[in-house]
Parts: C-alpha cells; sequence; structure tokens
C-alpha cells in the first residue's frame, strides 16, 4: 500500500515475550528454539468441524476475524461501539452491517487493544498468515479488508490447507451429545489426514437451566433409542453417545457448569431428583445439584470408559439480559465468579479421587484458587490434574501467575500443558506459541536463579509444549 | 544543621521506582520525560476548600503532616505508640499533646515506614517543598519541626501558592448534600484562578447507619425547601443539590458503601422501605437494601444530569470500636472485606450497564476482584470504567498489580488515570509523581518485552497521567 | 561412585534465589552475605524433643527423609505412586515397604518436584550434610541410600551433634497440653546446652472436634489435678498446663483452627456452651463456637502469663477420608481454605486488639488475606502481628508475594521473621537459608529501584533473619 507517515510498520520482534534482562532472555531464546517447531496438538478448543468437513473459504475479513470474537466485541462495545454496528445479527435477523464498515470500527479503535492479548493474536494472523507488514490502523483498515478478503479467497487459505500449514497434529472440537457429529464422520470420510477429534460435552442435557433442557432430553432420547426422560434410560443413554463420541475419536469430556460443585446421591435420592428437574417447573437449587449429581456420575463413567474429564466451573452466562436477549450469548458478557473447589468438589473426589485410572482436569477463572486449592488438590489427589490458565487468563501475565502459583505446590508434572480452546482457527499457531514463549521465560527465570538446571528446564519445556497435553488428553 | 555520623543525607534519586534492568530502565526514563511536568489533575480527593478560600497558614509540621494523616497513625500506634501521644485529641476534648513532642515519635520511629508509599511520599515533601537535605530521624526531629514550621509560615508555603506551585490544573473535593459549599462560593468569589471544584458524596443522607441520619434528613430538607422525609422530596432534595453542586463545579457523585450491593426496586417497594428507614428502628438489612436501591436510583440521575458516578465499596469501617468512641473516625481502623461485584451491580447494571452516556467509576479494595470481576466487567459494560488502585493499593506494588490484573481484560482505555483520594495535600505532587513513574516502568517492561510499540507507549504514557482523567471526568 | 553419563552433578550455586538481573544480584549478594552465618531462631516448628533427649540415629535415609515428609508424599501420591509401596504403614499394622524401594520411588521421580521448595530444600540436605555431588535420580538411588544411610549410623549425624552444626540457638517444638513434657524435662536434665523449648498447642482439648476429646480432657484433669468437665477447673486447667509449659521454656502458645473465627462469650454463654461441648453429641456450630471462645480466652490468659499467641487457621484437614482412615494424619491431604479474617478476628480484637503488652502472630494459608486484611490489620493493632508465609507458601514465590502484599501496609516490624514449621530437622537450615535469601533479594530490588537505601536495607536484612523472631517470641 502506499505508506503515509501515520502508518506504522508491523513486526514481530523474534524476541517478544521473552524477560528483558539479557541472560535470562537468552536462555529463554535457547528453550524457545527447541520448541517453537513443534507440532501443535489443541486437545480443548471450540473451532467448528463443519470447517473441515466442507473446506469452503471462510469469506471476508470481518466475518472471519471480528464477528465470532467475543474478546474484540467485548472490548469494542465497553467503548460504546454498538452490536449492530460490528455486524452481530440480532437474533431473529439476518441483516448485518456492511463487513467493511465493521471492519473500520477494529481499525479506527485498534489501540483500545493495547497490552491485549487478542492485538498480540491478531498481529500473528495478520504478519504470519496474511504477510501484511503494517499496522492497522483507519489508514490501513480498507486495505487490509482488501488483502485479507483476496487471500482467503484462495485454496492455501481454506481451513485443511491452514490446518496442514499451522503444523497441527491434531484438534478437538466440542459437541454436544445431540450433535450428530455428521461433520466429524465427514471428514473421516474424506480420506484427508487432518485428525479432528470431537469431546463430549453434556451441558445440553444435564443442566436443566440450559435453553431448551427438556426438548434436548427428547432428541437425546430419539438419538440413542433409549428414554432419556427415565433415570436409567437417560444414564442409559449418555453411555451410548459416549461410546459414539469415542469412536468419532473423542478423549475427552467437557463439563462448563456454573460452580465446581458435586454431589453423590444415593439411587433413590437421584431418581427422586430426576423426576423433579425433569418437571415443567425446576427450582435453582434442584438444577444446581443434578449438575453436582451429574459431575460425579460422569466421573463414574469415565472409570469406565476412559474418558478424561475436564470441569471448566465458574462464569456467570450472560450477565448482561438486554445483550443477550438481543443477540444471544457468547458476545462478551460473560463474567467470572469467586469459585470454591475445596468444599465443592469433596463428593466426588471421596468417591473417585483416589482412583488412578481416571483423570480429572480442573480450571478456574478465579485465580485466587490457584495457590490456596488448585495446586493442593492437584498435588495429591491421584485424579486431578489442573488445566492451563483459562480465558481471560489465557494471556501473557496471566500465565505467568498461573506458574508462579502452581508449580511450587503441584509442581509442572500435574498440569496439561497448553489449550487454546478457541474458535479462532487462525490464531491457534498464535495463541500456542504465546504459551511456549511464556513458559521458557518463566523456566529461564528458573533457571537463571540457579532454582533448576537448564538441561532439566529444556525437558520441561518439550513437557509443557507437547508431551503433557499428549499424554494428559491421551493422544 | 549540624551533621553527626549518624545523620543519614536524603536524596530524592532520579531514576526512583523504575525497574532495575538498564534496557528496561531506559526506556521508563524516557517516558517518564514526556510525562513528568504535565499539569495535576486531581479529580478524587479530600483536600479542605477552607484552605484555598481562606488561605491561611498551614501551622505546625506535626498539625500538618501527622495528625491528620491516618496511613502515619495506623503505623505508629500498631507498634503500641499512643494516639494521644500524637496529639490525636479525644473526643470532646481540646488538650492534646505538645506538637513538638507527636513529631519526634514520628521522628525516632521513621524506620517503621521503611517499604511503605508514606515513606516515600514524606520524603518528596521533605525534599522537595521543604528543600530538607538529611533523613528524619531522632537526631533530626527538632532540625526538621522548626525548619518545616518555619516555613509554613511564608507566603509561599500558603495553599494559593502550593496549588500553583504544584502545577495544579484541577482538584476536586467531596462534600455532602448537607454542606452549603461556602468555601467554595468563597473561592469563585475571590477572584483567585485555581480550580477547585466539589463532587457530590451522599452517603450523610443515603446511608441509615450514618451516625445522625435522621437529623440529617432534617437538614437535607432545610436546604432544598423539599421535605426529605417523604421519598418524593428525599428524590427532589437530591436533584435540587445535585444541581447545586453542578453549578459550583461538581462533575461527579461519590457513593462510599460497605459493600456494592445494588438494586431496582419498583416504585412500591421503594416507598415501603423508604418509610422504614425512616423510622426509628432501622434493621441492617432494611439500611442494606437502601443504600443498594439508591445506587441504582443515582445512577438514574446521573443519566439525566451528566454527573460521572464513583462508587468506592469495600471498606469495614470503624473496626476497633474502642478507638472509634474515643477518637472518632479516620484514624486507620477501617479494614477492606471480601467484595463482590458480578452479582452485586447486577441489577444496576441490568437497568443502565449499556448506556453509553453514563459513566460509573468503580474502585475496590480487595485486589482478588481485578482479574476476575472489574476487568471483565469494564471490558464490557460501556456505562463503567476502573478507578486507580486505591488506599491501601495506592502503592508501587499496588499499581503494579492493578495493570497486571486489569490490562489483558479491561485494556488501558477503560481505566481512568490517577486519583491521590487524599487530604494530605503536599503530598499530592509525591502521588502523582509515583503513579506516573510507576505506569511508565509498566509501560517500558511492555516495549521491552515486544508486547508494545514505543510510540504507543508515549501516547500511554501521556493518557494514564492526564488525558484519561479529564475525558472520564468530564474536565 | 561410578559416574555413568546419565548422571547429573548435584551443585549448590552461591547466587541460587537471587534476582539474575546483575546490579539486583549484587546487592542480593552483598546484604545476605552479612546474614548467611547467623545462627538460626527456630520459633515454631515440629521437631520431636525425643530427638534430642534420646540422641539416638536417625535410621536409614528413608525413614529420615521421605516417610515423615507430607510435602513428598503427597506429591508422589499425587502421581499415582501408593502410601504402602513409600513405606506408609496402614493404621493398625506394622508392616511396610522395604526403605530401600521406596526410596527408589523417590529418587525414579525426583523431576516431579522440579520448580518445588522440596527439590531446594533436599538438595541442600544431599550437598550439605551428606556431601553429596551428584543429583537423585533412579541411576543413583542406591548410592543416596547407602551413602545416607551409613553417614546416620555416624556420631556427627546424631540429633545433639547436627543442632549444633546447624548453628541452632534455639529451637521450639510443638506440644498438646496432655503431653508430659519428659523428653523436655530430659534435654534440661542431660546438661547439654543446646536450647529446645516447647510451645502450648491446647488444640486437643479445645476443639471438640478432636479425636478424643473427651479422653482428653480426662487426661487434663489427671494431669492437673482440676476437673477438666468443669468450666471453672477447665480454665484452671489451662492455667496450670501453661504455666507448667512455661518453665519448660515456652514463650508461646499456638491454635491451629480451621477458621480464624473468634467470639467473646459471657460467663453464663460460656458455661452452657461448655456443659453442651462436653457432652456425647457436639454439633458443628457448637464445636465452632467453643473453638473461638477459646481464642478469646487463651488471649486473656496471654495477656495475663505474656506467652505470645500464635493462630494458624485455614486448613480443611484430612479432605480425603478414604486415606485418613487408612493411614491417619499428616499424610498431604490437608488442603487450604479461604479464610476471613477481618469479621472473625474482631470479637477478639475488640476485647484485646488495643493491648501493648500482647502478641498475637496470625498466619494464613488464604493469600488473598495478606494485602485485603492481615496487613491493614496488623498494620493498625498494637496487639497484631503477622507471621511469614506458611506450609504451601513457604517457597520462593510464596515468600515474594508476602513480602510484595503485606509490606506497603504493614512494614516490615509488623512481621516476625521466618518460622520453619518443619518436623524435617535436615532441611531446617536450608529452610532458614532460603528465606534469607529471598528476603535479601526482595530489599535488594527496593534498594536497585531506589525505594530505600541500602544501610537500611542491611539493617532489614538482619532484623529479618534473626532480630524480629527473637523480638516477637521474647527469645
Amino acid at each position: 500500500m502506499k505508506v503515509s507517515r501515520r502508518v506504522k510498520p508491523l513486526n514481530l520482534n523474534p524476541d517478544r515475550l521473552f524477560p528483558a534482562e539479557p541472560t535470562v532472555r537468552g536462555i529463554a531464546r535457547d528453550l524457545y528454539s527447541e520448541v517453537a517447531n513443534l507440532p501443535i496438538i489443541s486437545p480443548h478448543g471450540h473451532t467448528d468441524p463443519r470447517w473441515f468437513a466442507e473446506n469452503d473459504s471462510f469469506g471476508n475479513a470481518a466475518d472471519l476475524l471480528l464477528v465470532p470474537d467475543h474478546y474484540l466485541l467485548r472490548m469494542l462495545y465497553s467503548q460504546g461501539i454498538s452490536m449492530d454496528a460490528l455486524g452481530v445479527p440480532r437474533l431473529g435477523q439476518d441483516t448485518a452491517a456492511d463487513p467493511r464498515e465493521a471492519w473500520r470500527l477494529l481499525a479506527n479503535n485498534f489501540h483500545l487493544f493495547r497490552g491485549t492479548p487478542s492485538r498480540m493474536w491478531l498481529d500473528w494472523v495478520f504478519a504470519e498468515v496474511f504477510k501484511l507488514d503494517v499496522l492497522l490502523s483507519a489508514e490501513t483498515s480498507d486495505f487490509y479488508y482488501d488483502t485479507i478478503t483476496e487471500q482467503l479467497q484462495q485454496d492455501a487459505f481454506r481451513p485443511r490447507s491452514l490446518f496442514e500449514q499451522f503444523n497441527i497434529e491434531l484438534i478437538a472440537t466440542t459437541e454436544s451429545p445431540i450433535d450428530t457429529l455428521e461433520h466429524h464422520a465427514a471428514i473421516r470420510a474424506s480420506g484427508w489426514g487432518g485428525r479432528v477429534i470431537t469431546a463430549y460435552r453434556p451441558d445440553t442435557v444435564v443442566d436443566p437451566g440450559f435453553e431448551g433442557f427438556r426438548s434436548n432430553l427428547a432428541r437425546f432420547s430419539e438419538l440413542t433409542g433409549e428414554d432419556a426422560l427415565d433415570y436409567d434410560g437417560y444414564l442409559a443413554a449418555h453411555r451410548k453417545r459416549r461410546a459414539f463420541f469415542a469412536r468419532m475419536g473423542a478423549t475427552s469430556t467437557d463439563h462448563g457448569h456454573p460452580t465446581a460443585a458435586t454431589a453423590d446421591l444415593t439411587e433413590t435420592e437421584a431418581r427422586a431428583l430426576f423426576a423433579r428437574i425433569t418437571s415443567e417447573q425446576v427450582t435453582p437449587e434442584d438444577a444446581e445439584l443434578f449438575r453436582a449429581h451429574m459431575l460425579t456420575v460422569m466421573a463414574g463413567m469415565s472409570l469406565e470408559d476412559g474418558l478424561v474429564m475436564q470441569i471448566h466451573p465458574g462464569a456467570f452466562r450472560n450477565h448482561n439480559p438486554w445483550l443477550f436477549e438481543t443477540y444471544g450469548r457468547d458476545k462478551g458478557a460473560d463474567i467470572p465468579l469467586a469459585t470454591d473447589y475445596v468444599r465443592a468438589l469433596q463428593p466426588l473426589l471421596t468417591r473417585y479421587g483416589n482412583e488412578t485410572a481416571l483423570t480429572i482436569i480442573l480450571f478456574t477463572l478465579d485465580e485466587t484458587s490457584y495457590s490456596r486449592e488448585l495446586a493442593p488438590l492437584a498435588g495429591h489427589y491421584p485424579a486431578l490434574k489442573l488445566g492451563p490458565s483459562w480465558w481471560f487468563h489465557d494471556s501473557p501475565e496471566g500465565m505467568r501467575r498461573f506458574r508462579q502459583q502452581v508449580t511450587e505446590t503441584a509442581g509442572f508434572y500435574n498440569t496439561v500443558g497448553f489449550n487454546d480452546d478457541t474458535r479462532a482457527f487462525l490464531s491457534i499457531p498464535a495463541r500456542h506459541d504465546l504459551a511456549r514463549r511464556m513458559d521458557c521465560g518463566f523456566l529461564a527465570q528458573l533457571v537463571a536463579e540457579h532454582r533448576m538446571e537448564e538441561w532439566e528446564a529444556a525437558q520441561l519445556a518439550h513437557d509443557l509444549a507437547y508431551g503433557l497435553a499428549k499424554k494428559a488428553y491421551k493422544l
């Protein structure tokens, strides 16, 4: 493009994210050089399997990079920019803003992202995927929009091609038990070599507060031939769908509850509760108790079928009622809550915590639990491991706090490597690269302070970037 | 003075508070050099408007710098020094300790403040305002007392002169609705050019637990000509006083509640509650509910009249009953509490959170809410911004934690620059300087780690030191 | 030993734990050089007085260093290694694993401890006490086992000799009121010059939930000649045993409650409660209230007899029921809980917080309380001081967070130096050395950032390593 004085270059510094002190930086650089090009293991995320099944073009810059990204939407919205203007359609409406105009809003307000991981992820995508060498700004908005949109029409930018260029060894998506997994089946039938697997996320049929819970159970019955409105049938339906998911590659389940509460009800209690939560009116207490009970039931099934269990608690979903009613879920209005694990998990752990054949991976949005609760729990119970710093904490400072607050009590080997947890497919390499850099920087500091030998740090850098994820998720 | 071997020099190192690593320090120094001399915007604080109205001498060293400073009182008291000896008068008594003797207690125990912001603020005042070049200690106590007290008698050390020397562009004080604002009126009438404005702090007439609540309401009626014991009259009285405060320069309100609870009652519920809280006996639950409801009402009035709303929750006031009964408020016995924002603010945010014309600035004494609650909330709701690290956290490490824990989710532009929040007038430049240095150090680290470009950091340093406060507070 | 290529050297770098930046490191080194060889004051811990009374050999490597160390057991157990294999006997059984085989499990899994303080403590013991110069690993396991076990048979490795070599000026153990203190008596009668004192830990007779509470009270009666099932007799029994403990050197009491709850009951309420908690069935609420009341009673007795009071709240003991029933207490299954101090301590503080003759030392497992609650409380109440970062937080990062979050509000002089709090006798010098290094590193950073003068840091380094513990614990 024609470069004006207000246009700034876009450079990804090879030392980015490494500590500034030269000795530490030198060690970090050495550690990173050994792991920078390892294949990507993405054991938990939200990419759409349809992309890999159909391998269509991703469309235009805004529809790919802006509209589906709740990190971007939330920040722009917080500064007074409407969802409408950003191209987010209102529920029940098809019309949305012109994508070029929406993109201009991102470009004009790109300074809002200074110091955020979104900025680092996007800059990586712009520089590495689209070979852009100027910074996004009002001046470069159209140039960006056109350059990206044009490239997206090329074969090299289709999903499968990018998957291969990104050196992805495996990616897991997340589906509901009432999903048919047709795209996964299509991927497998296609002969394409990319390894895309599913994960079993039963919130739709476990959480009585989920939209359409009762119709979800009806669908659950249809898909399994079981009567999912009967407790025995309901459990049998889970077993059947878990087995089906496992045949479609799943090695894990995922549970996105508002709290970490678990319960271990008797058969009689469970049956009575199930009758109540499948009735017309469900109390919040019963809904919570049923979710709690089902975590323990799911852990039992994991012990049977070997699926790794992930628990992602602690989000107040849809905190903004007007936004939710107008635009739906996942627009940036989910807010973390203080989350107890010690008392909440005790029923499940009393039943299954000593099982060495079981793996439960815990995540948190409440960083205060790292050193107080999660590291002590994972540093004791054989069944527990800790997932990486998650969502709002999937960031340089968030990762640093995670390692600083977890390692001394849980060590590195009760953690499971990195999850990108994203639907922003193009940013996946950026996210893994960021995690690798931060882990190498953390290890380098330990080496420089003579708290670890460099050969140990090199082993760990490899484990954190690759080995632990494969092992923990049985990949 | 005659310098003995035990007397140590007092130096303010030009690189103080910058990170030690030479590259980072160099960047910090460059950034700071551009903002060091910007005018001071002090949009929230507790200086006494009488000072600027009457422009009298500040008196002696102890009465100016020790007795009113709860940071100093609390630390000395914690080490067994009595309030009496420090010159704090008992309620209902006039006699206080000899100020020179009180000052000696500070001097003899100055080592207690090592590593605290009080030490840095005081050293700045001693060196920059009073040109002292030896450290405060037992040996230099009387020299200090005399030097400071003598200078305070000079015209150059009167309030208005210091205001000008300090390069203060604007300072806001905080007054109750039942304050007549006579000093503000006098300042305006005086022809002096210093810009001193008020802020509307209605706790005296909003908090049923406030000392003299019912008599405050009587006074509220008198001042407004409304019947403030009737709900409609009460709301009308607020509107009138808010308008009066706005005419006296106010651009903001301030709410110092024990919790962040908000409620959005119906008219009927509100009237019934108002009847209860204006009766003889008020339950703690009703008091809390009324405060909660009034935050939402005040937000609604802010949307009408444009006053920025500040919420300062989370202090357990007067934790030490004996101290409170003997010496009164603000003696260092207020203790922070764990504070929920996510559920507490939802009623208000559901009503007004999406209003782009409203600004609500949140503060916290509970640092765990930075990354878990406040940054996610401010990074979503258009009406919310985050105030700087407050009170106990108005300190180098406190500021660093604030930026580290807030920025990645809320960015810089959902924050509002620095507040000194102080009645210690002479320390105001020291406090702003400390904040500017810490912000430049934080930005310098981002630049050195290639997480931000230096030209972006330079813009941000200016915004954090000056621009954001002006904009957020509509100054 | 024969060194294979897979055997790595063991070196303790003289700069270990100091910040990497050369200027800061140089200052840290200078500060440390002045405190490295100060005698060890160990005012709180769990060594067995029998060791010093009988001065027998410590046995073999596994029985000394592995089986009693809950830090090691928990980490190995968390990775699927059974307590049986580690040599932990089941309750009621004598047989345990072969210690050499148990040691091999530690050796084979030593990588699990990378980045943990256990690794640093053990490496110090191996290098400094046993003069080993290769790293523990599968290859060196038997060499380690034999080398350590052989040396333990030598006189130089008996408890008293190590006590002297370790330059321990004083060590406090912790005993229950129903302990006879016979070993302490024997130490005193022996003529040996090592100063070993006890501390009064009354949980066995204060906590109605303690195993054998009622039989403990019977024993309490026997030992004191008081009727400890009568409230007056119970209080008199405490007074007598406290006096006896003080005669056996005790300068402190210690209280390990699940929460920090305190209460200040009337005589009538207390008598009624005492009747309930000494009956057959005790409710959890009554048990909690009695513990709470007794903290206030104990504070009152401390004001009488001068014993320093330590409060260690916030552990959920024996979180894993199967493990507890099978192997008993202290196997690594105690988990921290979120802990309130502000409201919980108010009854006690209202009664005794302003007493300058009383010292109460608070500990926490909930780091969120450092800046929010503990520093503000200790920075105000004359009776309060803060214990060092404890248990899971007795670690480099834990200590750094403690200083960073406490100092700006409470200063250094409301803290009490270091506690090793350990039964791992051989690691005591390693633990104190680690604390001294971390404190010197913290101070060095303050000096390098010109937030403190170097001569002040030198005074503080000495106080933190030695002086504050002696003073706070009246030693």
